[in-house]
Protein backbone atom coordinates (compact mmCIF):
# COMPACT_ATOMS: atom_id res chain seq x y z
CA UNK A 1 0.00 0.00 0.00
CA UNK A 2 2.61 2.33 0.76
CA UNK A 3 4.20 1.92 -2.68
CA UNK A 4 0.45 2.75 -4.17
CA UNK A 5 -0.24 5.90 -2.21
CA UNK A 6 3.34 7.08 -2.94
CA UNK A 7 2.68 7.18 -6.69
CA UNK A 8 -1.09 7.79 -6.64
CA UNK A 9 -2.80 10.50 -8.41
CA UNK A 10 -6.56 11.44 -8.53
CA UNK A 11 -7.89 9.90 -11.99
CA UNK A 12 -10.33 11.59 -14.39
CA UNK A 13 -10.24 9.89 -17.23
CA UNK A 14 -11.58 5.86 -17.39
CA UNK A 15 -10.95 3.02 -19.65
CA UNK A 16 -14.30 1.72 -21.30
CA UNK A 17 -14.36 -1.37 -19.19
CA UNK A 18 -16.42 -2.24 -16.00
CA UNK A 19 -16.09 -2.52 -12.99
CA UNK A 20 -17.10 -5.95 -11.37
CA UNK A 21 -19.53 -6.02 -8.45
CA UNK A 22 -17.71 -9.01 -7.12
CA UNK A 23 -14.48 -6.54 -7.23
CA UNK A 24 -16.49 -3.39 -5.71
CA UNK A 25 -18.17 -5.94 -2.94
CA UNK A 26 -15.38 -6.80 -1.83
CA UNK A 27 -13.33 -3.67 -1.66
CA UNK A 28 -16.17 -2.01 -0.17
CA UNK A 29 -16.40 -5.22 2.78
CA UNK A 30 -12.80 -4.79 3.70
CA UNK A 31 -13.25 -0.70 4.18
CA UNK A 32 -16.31 -2.01 6.44
CA UNK A 33 -13.13 -2.95 9.11
CA UNK A 34 -12.42 0.28 9.51
CA UNK A 35 -13.09 1.83 13.31
CA UNK A 36 -16.36 3.90 13.38
CA UNK A 37 -18.05 5.33 16.48
CA UNK A 38 -19.38 2.90 18.79
CA UNK A 39 -19.21 0.38 16.15
CA UNK A 40 -22.37 1.90 15.15
CA UNK A 41 -21.41 2.45 11.58
CA UNK A 42 -22.90 5.58 11.32
CA UNK A 43 -22.74 5.86 6.77
CA UNK A 44 -24.55 4.54 4.25
CA UNK A 45 -23.11 4.36 0.32
CA UNK A 46 -25.83 5.03 -2.81
CA UNK A 47 -23.62 3.12 -5.80
CA UNK A 48 -24.39 4.57 -9.30
CA UNK A 49 -24.17 2.51 -12.28
CA UNK A 50 -26.58 3.55 -14.17
CA UNK A 51 -25.87 6.06 -17.12
CA UNK A 52 -28.98 8.10 -16.01
CA UNK A 53 -28.66 8.31 -12.57
CA UNK A 54 -25.07 9.77 -13.48
CA UNK A 55 -26.34 12.21 -15.62
CA UNK A 56 -29.24 13.64 -12.98
CA UNK A 57 -26.05 13.62 -10.56
CA UNK A 58 -23.91 15.50 -12.64
CA UNK A 59 -25.31 19.18 -11.81
CA UNK A 60 -24.59 18.94 -8.77
CA UNK A 61 -20.90 17.98 -9.71
CA UNK A 62 -20.75 21.26 -11.93
CA UNK A 63 -20.98 18.73 -14.77
CA UNK A 64 -17.41 17.62 -14.17
CA UNK A 65 -17.22 14.75 -16.96
CA UNK A 66 -16.16 11.85 -14.67
CA UNK A 67 -19.09 11.38 -12.99
CA UNK A 68 -20.87 10.52 -16.28
CA UNK A 69 -17.96 9.13 -18.02
CA UNK A 70 -16.66 6.80 -14.83
CA UNK A 71 -18.49 3.21 -14.70
CA UNK A 72 -19.57 3.88 -11.02
CA UNK A 73 -20.05 6.60 -8.91
CA UNK A 74 -20.08 6.13 -5.02
CA UNK A 75 -21.65 8.58 -2.94
CA UNK A 76 -21.46 8.40 0.44
CA UNK A 77 -23.55 9.46 3.24
CA UNK A 78 -23.20 10.52 6.85
CA UNK A 79 -26.18 8.13 8.44
CA UNK A 80 -28.27 8.42 11.38
CA UNK A 81 -31.47 6.90 9.66
CA UNK A 82 -30.41 3.25 10.11
CA UNK A 83 -29.66 3.28 13.88
CA UNK A 84 -32.69 5.48 14.98
CA UNK A 85 -35.23 3.19 12.73
CA UNK A 86 -33.16 0.15 14.86
CA UNK A 87 -33.44 1.94 18.25
CA UNK A 88 -37.28 3.01 17.59
CA UNK A 89 -38.21 -0.52 16.68
CA UNK A 90 -36.34 -1.77 19.87
CA UNK A 91 -37.89 0.74 22.92
CA UNK A 92 -35.16 2.96 22.43
CA UNK A 93 -35.50 6.64 22.56
CA UNK A 94 -32.57 8.16 20.07
CA UNK A 95 -31.53 11.45 20.34
CA UNK A 96 -28.92 12.53 16.68
CA UNK A 97 -30.66 15.00 15.22
CA UNK A 98 -28.09 17.21 16.44
CA UNK A 99 -25.22 18.45 14.98
CA UNK A 100 -22.79 16.38 17.45
CA UNK A 101 -24.07 13.28 15.74
CA UNK A 102 -24.39 15.17 12.36
CA UNK A 103 -20.23 15.29 12.47
CA UNK A 104 -19.81 11.86 14.36
CA UNK A 105 -21.54 10.69 11.34
CA UNK A 106 -19.51 12.66 8.54
CA UNK A 107 -16.34 11.66 10.40
CA UNK A 108 -17.80 7.77 10.07
CA UNK A 109 -18.28 8.36 6.71
CA UNK A 110 -15.26 9.73 5.88
CA UNK A 111 -13.07 7.48 7.00
CA UNK A 112 -14.83 4.70 5.78
CA UNK A 113 -14.67 6.40 2.03
CA UNK A 114 -10.71 6.85 2.65
CA UNK A 115 -10.42 3.24 3.51
CA UNK A 116 -12.06 2.57 0.38
CA UNK A 117 -9.60 4.86 -1.79
CA UNK A 118 -6.87 3.26 -0.49
CA UNK A 119 -8.00 0.17 -0.90
CA UNK A 120 -9.30 0.83 -4.70
CA UNK A 121 -5.85 2.32 -5.58
CA UNK A 122 -3.88 -0.57 -4.35
CA UNK A 123 -5.83 -2.87 -6.91
CA UNK A 124 -4.86 -0.65 -9.73
CA UNK A 125 -8.40 1.20 -10.00
CA UNK A 126 -8.53 5.21 -10.60
CA UNK A 127 -10.34 7.20 -7.92
CA UNK A 128 -11.54 10.94 -7.95
CA UNK A 129 -13.07 12.81 -5.16
CA UNK A 130 -15.26 14.74 -6.12
CA UNK A 131 -15.58 17.69 -2.89
CA UNK A 132 -18.87 19.11 -4.89
CA UNK A 133 -20.86 16.85 -2.76
CA UNK A 134 -21.13 19.83 0.27
CA UNK A 135 -21.79 22.79 -2.59
CA UNK A 136 -24.99 21.87 -3.52
CA UNK A 137 -25.84 18.62 -0.90
CA UNK A 138 -30.03 19.54 -1.65
CA UNK A 139 -29.77 18.20 -5.48
CA UNK A 140 -27.94 15.21 -4.55
CA UNK A 141 -30.13 14.08 -1.54
CA UNK A 142 -33.44 14.35 -4.20
CA UNK A 143 -31.92 12.46 -6.77
CA UNK A 144 -30.57 9.97 -4.13
CA UNK A 145 -34.04 9.40 -2.65
CA UNK A 146 -32.06 10.27 0.60
CA UNK A 147 -34.50 10.78 4.24
CA UNK A 148 -34.50 12.75 7.27
CA UNK A 149 -30.90 11.81 8.89
CA UNK A 150 -28.92 11.47 6.07
CA UNK A 151 -26.56 13.58 4.28
CA UNK A 152 -23.97 13.07 1.22
CA UNK A 153 -20.62 14.22 1.98
CA UNK A 154 -18.07 12.74 -0.02
CA UNK A 155 -18.47 11.25 -4.13
CA UNK A 156 -16.16 9.23 -5.56
CA UNK A 157 -15.73 8.34 -9.19
CA UNK A 158 -14.14 4.95 -9.67
CA UNK A 159 -12.84 3.28 -12.80
CA UNK A 160 -9.92 1.45 -14.36
CA UNK A 161 -7.35 4.45 -15.22
CA UNK A 162 -6.68 5.71 -19.01
CA UNK A 163 -4.48 8.22 -17.92
CA UNK A 164 -1.41 8.97 -16.41
CA UNK A 165 -1.45 12.80 -14.81
CA UNK A 166 1.41 14.15 -13.42
CA UNK A 167 1.61 13.76 -9.57
CA UNK A 168 0.46 16.87 -8.13
CA UNK A 169 3.25 18.30 -5.53
CA UNK A 170 2.32 18.62 -1.57
CA UNK A 171 3.77 20.74 1.07
CA UNK A 172 7.28 19.32 3.05
CA UNK A 173 5.80 17.40 5.78
CA UNK A 174 7.06 20.63 8.59
CA UNK A 175 4.55 22.20 6.96
CA UNK A 176 1.65 20.57 8.48
CA UNK A 177 3.66 18.81 11.17
CA UNK A 178 3.39 20.64 14.86
CA UNK A 179 5.15 19.20 17.58
CA UNK A 180 3.68 19.55 21.08
CA UNK A 181 1.96 23.22 20.61
CA UNK A 182 1.20 24.95 17.27
CA UNK A 183 3.48 27.13 16.57
CA UNK A 184 2.25 29.88 14.19
CA UNK A 185 3.67 30.69 10.97
CA UNK A 186 5.90 33.43 10.59
CA UNK A 187 6.00 35.18 7.13
CA UNK A 188 9.70 33.34 6.81
CA UNK A 189 7.81 30.21 7.40
CA UNK A 190 5.05 30.75 4.95
CA UNK A 191 7.69 31.93 2.32
CA UNK A 192 9.57 29.00 3.00
CA UNK A 193 7.00 26.00 3.13
CA UNK A 194 4.90 28.12 -0.23
CA UNK A 195 8.42 28.30 -2.24
CA UNK A 196 8.35 25.21 -4.37
CA UNK A 197 4.59 25.43 -5.06
CA UNK A 198 4.76 28.37 -6.62
CA UNK A 199 7.52 28.13 -8.15
CA UNK A 200 6.15 25.24 -10.35
CA UNK A 201 5.59 25.72 -14.03
CA UNK A 202 2.27 24.60 -14.17
CA UNK A 203 0.78 27.15 -11.28
CA UNK A 204 3.10 29.71 -12.98
CA UNK A 205 1.03 29.31 -16.25
CA UNK A 206 -2.18 28.77 -14.22
CA UNK A 207 -0.99 32.45 -12.66
CA UNK A 208 -1.04 33.79 -16.08
CA UNK A 209 -3.78 32.41 -17.67
CA UNK A 210 -5.99 33.46 -14.87
CA UNK A 211 -4.14 37.21 -14.90
CA UNK A 212 -3.69 37.37 -11.39
CA UNK A 213 -0.54 38.44 -9.78
CA UNK A 214 -0.15 35.69 -7.59
CA UNK A 215 -0.67 31.66 -7.18
CA UNK A 216 -3.31 32.07 -3.62
CA UNK A 217 -5.25 35.45 -5.56
CA UNK A 218 -5.89 32.04 -7.98
CA UNK A 219 -7.33 30.24 -4.91
CA UNK A 220 -9.20 33.18 -3.36
CA UNK A 221 -10.66 35.01 -6.83
CA UNK A 222 -11.33 32.25 -8.26
CA UNK A 223 -11.61 28.63 -7.59
CA UNK A 224 -12.73 29.13 -3.76
CA UNK A 225 -13.91 32.59 -3.21
CA UNK A 226 -15.55 34.23 -0.59
CA UNK A 227 -19.01 34.97 -2.27
CA UNK A 228 -19.22 31.48 -3.36
CA UNK A 229 -18.58 29.99 -0.12
CA UNK A 230 -20.45 32.23 1.98
CA UNK A 231 -23.79 31.09 -0.35
CA UNK A 232 -22.92 27.12 -0.29
CA UNK A 233 -22.67 27.67 3.51
CA UNK A 234 -25.61 28.56 3.58
CA UNK A 235 -27.08 26.32 1.82
CA UNK A 236 -25.37 23.25 3.55
CA UNK A 237 -26.34 24.44 6.95
CA UNK A 238 -30.11 24.45 5.04
CA UNK A 239 -29.61 20.83 3.62
CA UNK A 240 -28.55 19.80 7.16
CA UNK A 241 -31.73 21.51 9.14
CA UNK A 242 -33.37 20.03 6.18
CA UNK A 243 -31.98 16.65 6.89
CA UNK A 244 -32.93 16.62 10.76
CA UNK A 245 -29.01 17.47 12.02
CA UNK A 246 -30.29 21.00 13.57
CA UNK A 247 -33.51 20.67 14.72
CA UNK B 1 -2.81 -3.75 3.33
CA UNK B 2 -5.96 -5.82 3.00
CA UNK B 3 -4.85 -8.26 5.58
CA UNK B 4 -4.37 -5.87 7.67
CA UNK B 5 -7.61 -4.43 7.52
CA UNK B 6 -9.16 -7.55 7.33
CA UNK B 7 -7.52 -8.36 10.60
CA UNK B 8 -7.34 -4.77 11.98
CA UNK B 9 -8.68 -4.25 15.62
CA UNK B 10 -8.12 -0.77 18.08
CA UNK B 11 -5.69 -1.11 20.36
CA UNK B 12 -6.03 0.75 23.83
CA UNK B 13 -2.80 -0.96 25.74
CA UNK B 14 0.64 -0.26 24.59
CA UNK B 15 3.77 -1.92 25.06
CA UNK B 16 6.44 -0.04 26.81
CA UNK B 17 8.60 0.51 23.69
CA UNK B 18 8.61 3.95 21.83
CA UNK B 19 7.36 4.93 18.54
CA UNK B 20 10.76 5.93 16.49
CA UNK B 21 10.76 9.84 15.14
CA UNK B 22 11.58 8.68 11.98
CA UNK B 23 8.92 5.84 11.44
CA UNK B 24 6.60 8.09 12.58
CA UNK B 25 7.95 10.65 9.79
CA UNK B 26 7.64 8.35 7.42
CA UNK B 27 4.28 7.53 7.51
CA UNK B 28 2.71 10.63 8.06
CA UNK B 29 4.99 11.88 4.97
CA UNK B 30 3.24 8.78 2.70
CA UNK B 31 0.06 9.66 4.33
CA UNK B 32 0.43 13.53 3.00
CA UNK B 33 -0.50 11.94 -0.81
CA UNK B 34 -4.05 11.58 0.04
CA UNK B 35 -6.16 13.80 -1.78
CA UNK B 36 -6.95 17.15 -0.65
CA UNK B 37 -9.34 19.83 -1.83
CA UNK B 38 -7.38 22.15 -4.46
CA UNK B 39 -4.22 20.54 -2.94
CA UNK B 40 -4.69 23.14 -0.54
CA UNK B 41 -3.50 20.47 2.31
CA UNK B 42 -6.08 21.80 5.02
CA UNK B 43 -5.15 19.92 8.50
CA UNK B 44 -2.33 20.05 10.53
CA UNK B 45 -1.15 17.61 13.26
CA UNK B 46 -0.02 18.00 16.42
CA UNK B 47 2.02 15.53 18.08
CA UNK B 48 2.17 15.10 21.69
CA UNK B 49 4.91 12.53 23.48
CA UNK B 50 5.17 14.85 26.36
CA UNK B 51 4.06 13.32 29.28
CA UNK B 52 3.28 16.49 30.77
CA UNK B 53 1.47 17.42 27.69
CA UNK B 54 -0.61 14.29 27.54
CA UNK B 55 -1.63 14.70 31.18
CA UNK B 56 -3.11 18.33 30.22
CA UNK B 57 -4.84 16.21 27.06
CA UNK B 58 -6.59 13.14 28.90
CA UNK B 59 -10.05 15.25 30.69
CA UNK B 60 -10.96 16.35 27.08
CA UNK B 61 -10.91 12.35 26.36
CA UNK B 62 -12.78 11.57 29.75
CA UNK B 63 -9.59 10.75 30.84
CA UNK B 64 -9.34 7.12 28.87
CA UNK B 65 -5.80 5.54 30.23
CA UNK B 66 -4.99 5.18 26.04
CA UNK B 67 -3.77 9.07 26.18
CA UNK B 68 -1.83 8.86 28.88
CA UNK B 69 0.23 5.51 28.22
CA UNK B 70 0.37 6.08 24.86
CA UNK B 71 3.53 6.60 23.40
CA UNK B 72 2.31 9.05 20.83
CA UNK B 73 -0.96 11.26 20.68
CA UNK B 74 -1.77 12.46 17.36
CA UNK B 75 -4.43 15.40 17.07
CA UNK B 76 -5.41 15.77 13.70
CA UNK B 77 -7.02 19.63 12.78
CA UNK B 78 -8.98 21.15 9.71
CA UNK B 79 -6.63 23.82 9.16
CA UNK B 80 -7.84 27.01 7.11
CA UNK B 81 -5.02 29.44 9.50
CA UNK B 82 -1.89 28.30 6.99
CA UNK B 83 -3.64 29.03 3.70
CA UNK B 84 -5.17 32.19 4.84
CA UNK B 85 -1.63 33.20 6.36
CA UNK B 86 -0.45 32.66 2.62
CA UNK B 87 -3.05 34.54 0.86
CA UNK B 88 -2.68 37.43 3.06
CA UNK B 89 1.28 37.40 2.33
CA UNK B 90 0.60 37.29 -1.32
CA UNK B 91 -1.66 40.42 -1.85
CA UNK B 92 -5.24 37.77 -1.37
CA UNK B 93 -7.89 38.32 -0.44
CA UNK B 94 -9.47 34.91 1.79
CA UNK B 95 -12.90 34.21 2.71
CA UNK B 96 -12.94 30.58 4.66
CA UNK B 97 -14.15 32.02 7.69
CA UNK B 98 -17.49 30.29 7.04
CA UNK B 99 -19.21 26.87 7.91
CA UNK B 100 -18.50 25.35 4.26
CA UNK B 101 -14.88 26.03 4.63
CA UNK B 102 -14.50 24.02 8.25
CA UNK B 103 -16.62 21.10 6.26
CA UNK B 104 -13.67 21.13 3.64
CA UNK B 105 -11.08 21.30 5.87
CA UNK B 106 -12.34 18.78 7.97
CA UNK B 107 -12.91 16.54 5.40
CA UNK B 108 -9.42 16.74 4.30
CA UNK B 109 -8.27 16.24 7.77
CA UNK B 110 -10.48 13.06 8.36
CA UNK B 111 -9.00 11.49 4.89
CA UNK B 112 -5.51 12.29 5.49
CA UNK B 113 -6.08 10.75 9.45
CA UNK B 114 -7.41 7.43 7.56
CA UNK B 115 -4.90 7.12 5.06
CA UNK B 116 -2.47 7.74 8.11
CA UNK B 117 -4.27 4.85 9.84
CA UNK B 118 -4.07 2.50 7.19
CA UNK B 119 -0.60 3.01 6.74
CA UNK B 120 0.38 2.76 10.23
CA UNK B 121 -1.63 -0.47 11.26
CA UNK B 122 -0.08 -1.98 7.89
CA UNK B 123 3.31 -1.52 9.87
CA UNK B 124 2.27 -3.15 12.80
CA UNK B 125 1.51 -0.34 14.98
CA UNK B 126 -1.65 -0.30 17.41
CA UNK B 127 -4.29 2.53 16.82
CA UNK B 128 -6.88 4.03 18.62
CA UNK B 129 -9.46 6.53 17.34
CA UNK B 130 -10.59 9.33 19.90
CA UNK B 131 -13.84 10.10 19.00
CA UNK B 132 -14.21 12.47 21.93
CA UNK B 133 -12.54 15.17 20.02
CA UNK B 134 -15.86 16.59 18.91
CA UNK B 135 -17.30 16.50 22.55
CA UNK B 136 -14.97 19.36 24.11
CA UNK B 137 -12.74 20.76 21.66
CA UNK B 138 -12.42 24.20 24.15
CA UNK B 139 -10.01 22.15 25.98
CA UNK B 140 -7.83 20.60 23.06
CA UNK B 141 -7.67 23.76 21.50
CA UNK B 142 -6.95 26.24 24.72
CA UNK B 143 -4.07 22.98 25.47
CA UNK B 144 -2.47 22.37 21.89
CA UNK B 145 -2.97 26.46 21.43
CA UNK B 146 -4.93 26.43 18.45
CA UNK B 147 -5.22 29.67 16.02
CA UNK B 148 -8.45 30.84 14.61
CA UNK B 149 -9.70 28.68 11.86
CA UNK B 150 -7.88 25.71 13.13
CA UNK B 151 -10.08 23.12 15.06
CA UNK B 152 -8.97 19.40 15.93
CA UNK B 153 -11.20 16.81 14.78
CA UNK B 154 -9.98 13.67 15.39
CA UNK B 155 -7.10 12.38 17.68
CA UNK B 156 -5.03 9.22 17.30
CA UNK B 157 -3.80 7.15 20.15
CA UNK B 158 -0.48 5.06 18.67
CA UNK B 159 1.78 2.41 20.07
CA UNK B 160 3.05 -1.07 20.05
CA UNK B 161 0.63 -3.54 20.65
CA UNK B 162 0.24 -5.01 24.05
CA UNK B 163 -2.90 -6.78 24.03
CA UNK B 164 -5.01 -8.93 21.36
CA UNK B 165 -8.66 -8.04 21.63
CA UNK B 166 -11.37 -9.71 19.61
CA UNK B 167 -12.36 -8.12 16.35
CA UNK B 168 -15.45 -6.71 16.58
CA UNK B 169 -18.34 -7.57 14.42
CA UNK B 170 -19.92 -5.39 11.50
CA UNK B 171 -23.04 -5.22 9.76
CA UNK B 172 -23.92 -7.03 7.01
CA UNK B 173 -22.65 -5.09 3.69
CA UNK B 174 -26.19 -5.05 2.25
CA UNK B 175 -27.13 -3.09 5.66
CA UNK B 176 -24.79 -0.17 4.34
CA UNK B 177 -24.98 -0.58 0.79
CA UNK B 178 -27.83 0.97 -1.36
CA UNK B 179 -28.15 0.27 -5.28
CA UNK B 180 -29.32 3.96 -7.26
CA UNK B 181 -30.92 5.34 -4.63
CA UNK B 182 -31.50 4.74 -0.91
CA UNK B 183 -33.99 2.23 0.02
CA UNK B 184 -35.10 3.30 3.30
CA UNK B 185 -35.18 -0.30 5.88
CA UNK B 186 -38.25 -2.02 6.53
CA UNK B 187 -38.70 -3.30 10.22
CA UNK B 188 -38.10 -6.90 8.54
CA UNK B 189 -34.65 -5.32 7.43
CA UNK B 190 -33.53 -3.96 10.84
CA UNK B 191 -34.56 -7.26 11.89
CA UNK B 192 -32.62 -9.23 9.54
CA UNK B 193 -29.32 -6.58 9.80
CA UNK B 194 -29.02 -6.20 13.41
CA UNK B 195 -30.01 -10.10 14.41
CA UNK B 196 -26.08 -10.93 14.84
CA UNK B 197 -24.87 -8.13 16.46
CA UNK B 198 -27.88 -8.91 19.09
CA UNK B 199 -27.58 -12.08 19.30
CA UNK B 200 -23.31 -11.70 20.70
CA UNK B 201 -22.58 -13.16 23.87
CA UNK B 202 -20.53 -9.62 24.77
CA UNK B 203 -23.53 -7.30 23.19
CA UNK B 204 -26.20 -9.59 25.43
CA UNK B 205 -23.90 -9.26 28.84
CA UNK B 206 -24.34 -5.69 27.63
CA UNK B 207 -27.69 -5.53 28.19
CA UNK B 208 -27.56 -7.27 30.93
CA UNK B 209 -25.33 -5.59 33.59
CA UNK B 210 -26.58 -2.19 32.20
CA UNK B 211 -30.32 -3.21 33.21
CA UNK B 212 -31.60 -2.81 29.83
CA UNK B 213 -34.52 -4.26 27.45
CA UNK B 214 -32.48 -4.41 24.54
CA UNK B 215 -29.04 -3.58 23.16
CA UNK B 216 -30.42 0.01 21.52
CA UNK B 217 -31.61 1.14 25.01
CA UNK B 218 -27.75 0.77 26.01
CA UNK B 219 -26.82 3.56 23.15
CA UNK B 220 -29.30 5.50 23.50
CA UNK B 221 -29.83 5.57 27.46
CA UNK B 222 -26.20 5.70 28.27
CA UNK B 223 -23.34 5.63 25.77
CA UNK B 224 -25.00 8.73 23.40
CA UNK B 225 -28.00 9.67 24.68
CA UNK B 226 -29.86 13.28 23.72
CA UNK B 227 -28.96 15.46 26.85
CA UNK B 228 -25.18 14.89 26.68
CA UNK B 229 -25.61 15.06 22.28
CA UNK B 230 -27.49 18.43 22.78
CA UNK B 231 -24.93 19.93 25.22
CA UNK B 232 -22.30 19.24 23.45
CA UNK B 233 -23.66 19.86 20.19
CA UNK B 234 -24.19 23.71 21.70
CA UNK B 235 -20.53 23.56 22.83
CA UNK B 236 -19.39 22.58 19.38
CA UNK B 237 -20.79 24.87 17.72
CA UNK B 238 -19.74 27.69 20.22
CA UNK B 239 -15.98 26.18 19.52
CA UNK B 240 -16.59 25.88 15.73
CA UNK B 241 -17.77 30.16 16.41
CA UNK B 242 -14.75 31.06 18.52
CA UNK B 243 -12.11 29.60 15.89
CA UNK B 244 -13.84 31.75 13.49
CA UNK B 245 -16.19 28.69 11.22
CA UNK B 246 -18.82 30.73 11.62
CA UNK B 247 -18.60 33.90 11.42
Amino acid sequence: MIDSLKTRRSIRKYADKPVGEDLLRRLLAVAERTQTMGNMQLYSVVVTRDKEMKQRLAPAHFNQPMVTQAPVVLTVCADFNRTVRWAEQRNAVPGYDNFLSFLNAATDALLFTQTFCNLAEAEGLGICYLGTTLYMPSQIIDVLQLPRLVMPVATLTVGWPDEHPEQTDRLPLDAVVHEEVYRDYSPADIDFYYKEKEALPENRRFVEINHKETLAQVFTDIRYNKKDNEAMSAGLLQALKQQGFLD
